[in-house]
Order: structure tokens, then sequence, then C-alpha cells
């Protein structure tokens, strides 16, 4: 088969690659329905996290189970499936206490841009939906599989309760899924910081209340406008640069939460700042498999359309133009059909 | 009368000063039935934080109402009344919102550590006890202004819960009063980290199931053996060191909590190691006032006796001694008469 690899700095090549094999006996082998590219497939893109030798590329994934290793149970050759990004039994301590992202057994997911990929832990990794979904339904369903996942977890870190005021850092495609997550978790207002037009639009259609296209300390400052000098209930951080988690503590109100997600990258933070800023601070790695069942459901009954993140589709053999549109900011995510 | 002033590292001088009186209409002057030395006023003795001029010490106080400013509704002049280190209006958003520390009007109270004490926004601060106490329950009473409510709110940030697992970091009062508080809040283990013979008595009193010598690595790792590797459910951060906060992250299992009251004195924080850890951060200056009518109801019916962490009972003008013996650490909490 061909996958996408990636050889250094804003090379990537898709290439003949061996096809994906059952390693271990809890191994599932899927056929790729649907990939995309996500936010931080571009970190190594870029150049800024290294990579030292050719890297398979993608971690986000739904397709149907080809073949399944002998001590797989639950999951089924023919099922359509999606999982998440970090393969995880899902039954040790970690996971019980629904930290599945930093299960006990935990494996990142590698070579998912790709018509094959091999998904270890597959009993406690993958999620079946009811049936073989509709065409219109894919692109949806990949979303919960991290870049909705991860949106959601934001807000759920950061305590986003009905009638609370958010606000959201970054408008890529986590930053606008974090609006829906808001959103559906009945946010009364939610301030989405974005200074492009399209993003805008669409945070609005996801439920962003208000938009605010400052940024730093000015962004700050129009969020304590908005909110009486108060700051927001809870912030969600989807960047990961000391600008935006500056940013996102500065806008919290003392008592509030901020939930980060945004993997951070040279990120300090002073003791004694956030000590008096007396927010709440949690975020690390979406377990997405927590709230896979319930994210499938929400897609299925029609009740989100996260899919809409997604305004670029492309066959898979055209990656490279995928990643390329990203990183020039003319694609906010694309959508890879192998 | 007199009262106590810093002027310098080690410098504690009880010495004439003017009484306060009445400088707003929402003050109040109280005669101070017992005041104390706090850990964090051990900063300033130390010369580790500076400061610029002769400066009154004290923030801990309980006592009776001797004078009230004409704006002051609903505390009386002979009321015996309880108050937190930070004067708060009890009414801006941040009280509504429980976080009286982050008041918008706050002002820290100074000079307690004398016979009259100025106390501002008196009707938003002080809480009145049911009767004038005995004289007995004065120590548990005094605890609950700072000491006891600081070790409260740790194990509150914390989210310390029935049935859960507690680390405790710091066996100073506030760190021993930290374990009183989760017991009270229904841990089923506390694992109290001290390796000083009294205080751990005192803390297996307080309801300490597990003693804990080492510190930093070491700590850490015991933490892990006694939990099979998962780590604590909620540990509290009762120091404010670079050492202590690691420790307490690290020994913090995936989703659980850290509740951190030690005031961070050179504390930086990495972003990226902080999300791995996928902990749960929450501290800074302890809204004493929001659990003042908890505390002060628990300390009248007997429920706890926070006012063992008191282990020298000195006249007020021997202030320089009880100082020195908690510098020396030959003291716990020093607890000072007028």
């Amino acid at each position: 088969m061909q996958g996408t690899v990636l050889y250094g700095p804003r090379d990537i090549r898709f290439e003949e690659r061996d096809a994906p094999k059952i390693i271990h006996p809890t191994d599932a082998i899927i056929r790729v329905a649907a990939t995309c590219v996500c936010g931080s497939d571009l970190w190594p893109y870029r150049g800024i996290n290294q990579i030292n030798e050719p890297t398979p590329m993608g971690h986000e994934y739904c397709g149907v189970v080809e073949e399944i290793g002998k001590d797989v149970k639950s999951i089924k050759p023919g099922q359509f499936v999606i999982g998440s990004f970090f393969a995880s039994d899902n039954s040790c301590p970690h996971c019980h206490n629904g930290y599945q992202s930093s299960c006990q057994h935990k494996e990142f997911v590698v070579g998912a841009q790709a018509p094959y990929l091999r998904v270890p832990l597959a009993d406690g990794t993958l999620v079946a939906t009811p049936d073989i979904p509709s065409d219109d339904l894919i692109p949806s369903l990949l979303a919960t599989s991290d870049v909705l996942g991860t949106g959601w977890f934001a807000a759920d870190a950061a305590h986003v309760e009905p009638g609370t005021t958010v606000a959201v850092v970054g408008d890529g495609a986590v930053g606008l899924l974090a609006v829906l997550s808001a959103k559906q978790m009945g946010a009364a207002r939610i301030i989405a910081m974005s200074g492009h037009v399209p993003r805008q639009r669409l945070a609005r259609e996801f439920g962003a209340t208000d938009i605010v296209t400052e940024r730093g300390d000015e962004g700050v400052e129009r969020i304590m406008q908005l909110t009486n000098g108060v700051g927001a209930d809870a912030v969600l951080e989807c960047v990961g640069t000391q600008q935006s988690m500056t940013q996102a503590i500065h806008s919290t109100r003392p008592g509030g939460g901020v939930g980060y997600v945004g993997v951070p990258h040279g990120v300090e933070l002073n003791g004694e700042e956030l000590f008096y800023e007396h927010v709440k601070l949690h975020g690390g790695p979406a377990p997405v498999r927590r709230y896979l069942p319930e994210l499938i459901d929400l897609v299925w009954n029609g009740k989100i359309n996260p899919g809409k993140v997604f305004d670029l589709t492309l066959p898979l053999e055209q990656v490279a133009e995928g990643y390329r549109a990203m990183d020039e900011r003319r694609a906010i995510k694309t959508l890879l059909r192998p």
C-alpha cells in the first residue's frame, strides 16, 4: 500500500509502505474510511518538533475492521469503528478514572494517513457505530476521533456548565469545536477569539455569541470589558503557546477554570502569578475514549455536525497539498479519503 | 498600645504604636483575644521576602468588637468575631463565587499581633460566634482565621471526597490542618509527608493513616509504592517551594487534584510537563471567609480541635521569642495572648 511519511520540514511523501499486520494478539487492522491532518501534525511539519527519521504520519481515523488478533473479544471484523490517537486498555486504574490518554499501557497510534492502520489494544480503544454509516456522516464521525474529543475535553476540564460564560482561545479546528462543545454543555455566552472572518463565521455557526479579534493583553482587556471586569467562568486554551496560555489564564475569573489542550511549546508558568490568579487549571492529552460513546451518539442522531471543520477534502494521495493548505492557513482542516 | 513590628531579618520588636482608629465607615476595631505567628510571616522574618520599612505584623485574629464605623450594619460591638487575613466586601462577583480572597475590594489585614486591630469591610469580613466563647475554645477559633481555613482550601481545591486517597506535602501547621481537613471531608487514606516525630504524631492524631519521611523524588516513589503505582487522588501542597510543588504534582494520579496553598517562592512550572502529568491544579490565597461559618460551627460543637497546632503559647510581649521558636522549628505554631 501507499502511506504518508514525513521526511523533514515540509517534506511530506506519499510512498510505498508495508501494509500493517497484526503484531500483538490484542491488535486490530482497520481499512481506513477517512483520515485527516491534525494541527499537532504541523509542529513536526514546520520543523518545530524535530524528527530523527522518516516518520509515518496520522493519528485520526475511522473505518471498517478488517482483521483482529486472537485476543480481541468485543470488536468484530466488518464493524465500523472509531478510536482515539492514544490506544488504551480501558481497564487500568487511570482508564477507570476516565483518563484513558494516560492509560498505564497506552500507545500512540501512528500511520493513520494510509489506507490501512494497525490499532493496538483494539477492545479498549475502538468504539463501533450502531451500523455502517452513510457517507455524509463520515466527516463528523472522523472528527470525534481527536479534534472534537479534544475540544470537548477543553470544555469539560474548564468546568463549562449551563449558564456559564466561556471564552475560547484559538480558532483552529480544536478551538472551533471547543465552541461547539461549550454550546452543547449549555454555556450561555461563548466568546470566540479569532481574527479570521471564515473562522469567525464557523464559530458563530457552532454557537459563539461574541467574537474578539484582539490577542494578548488587548484580547484579555476585551474579555474583561465583555464580562464587566469579572473574567470568564471558563476559558478553553486550544493553541499551546506562551501567549495563548497567558491570555487564557488572565481572561479567567478567580475560581474559574482554564481547560488547556494545545500541546504546550515553550510554555513556562510562574507559580506566584498562578497563585494570585486563583484559577483552576486542567488539561493534557484529551481522554477521547471516555467521550467517544456520547460523541458518536450525538453525531449519529444528527445533534451535532462537527465535520463542518473540514473545509478541504482531498484524495489521500494528495496529502502533501493537505498539509500545505493548513500550514498556509488556506484550510482549517483537511480530510483525506483513501 | 504596644504592637509587633518587623524591622529587618530576625529583628522583631514589640514597641509603642498608635492604637488603631476607625478610618473608613465600614471599619471595625476589635480587642484581640488571641493572635499568632503564621508560616508566611517567616518569609520576611528570614529576609526571603524583603521589607522596605518597619512593618506591623500579624494577620490572624479573633476577639471582641470594640467599635464600629457608621456604615457597619451586621457586626455589633460586644460580639466575639473571627475574620480572614483578606478583608472582603462579601458582595462583589468574586465573593459571590466564593473567592473572597480575590474580592474586588480586598484589603490585606495587617497589625494583628497587637492588643487592638482595625478590620476593614467589617460586615463582609467578620463572622460572629454564637456567644462569647469559653477560654479553651479560643485557640481552635483562632485557627479558623487562617491556618485551618488554608488547609481546608487545599483539601477542597484538590477535590478531596469521601473514600479518596490523599497525600499532604508539608508538616507545618497548614499541612497538619490539611490532614484534619481531608479527614473531615471523608478521605479514606491520608498520607502525611513528614520527617519530624512530634509532627508525625499530631498528623496521626488529626487523621493521617500513613507517614512518608522521604522527600523529593524519593518521596514521590514512596507515594507511588503506597498507591500501587497509581498516585494519590488528591495532593495538598502546603509549602510553596519548587521541590514541594514538583513533589505534589508527581505524586498525583492523572485526573487527580493538586491543591496548593503554600505561597510559591521561585516556583516555575513547565507547561509541557504539566500537560502530560494530566493533573488538576488549583490553589491561591484561601477564601477563608467562605469556610468560616462552617469551620466555626465545627469548632463550637467540639467536632474538631485545630487549636492543637499551637504547641507554644506566649504573652504577646514575648512575640520575638514566638518567631524564634518557629524559625528554629522548636515550635509548630505560636499563639500569642495580649
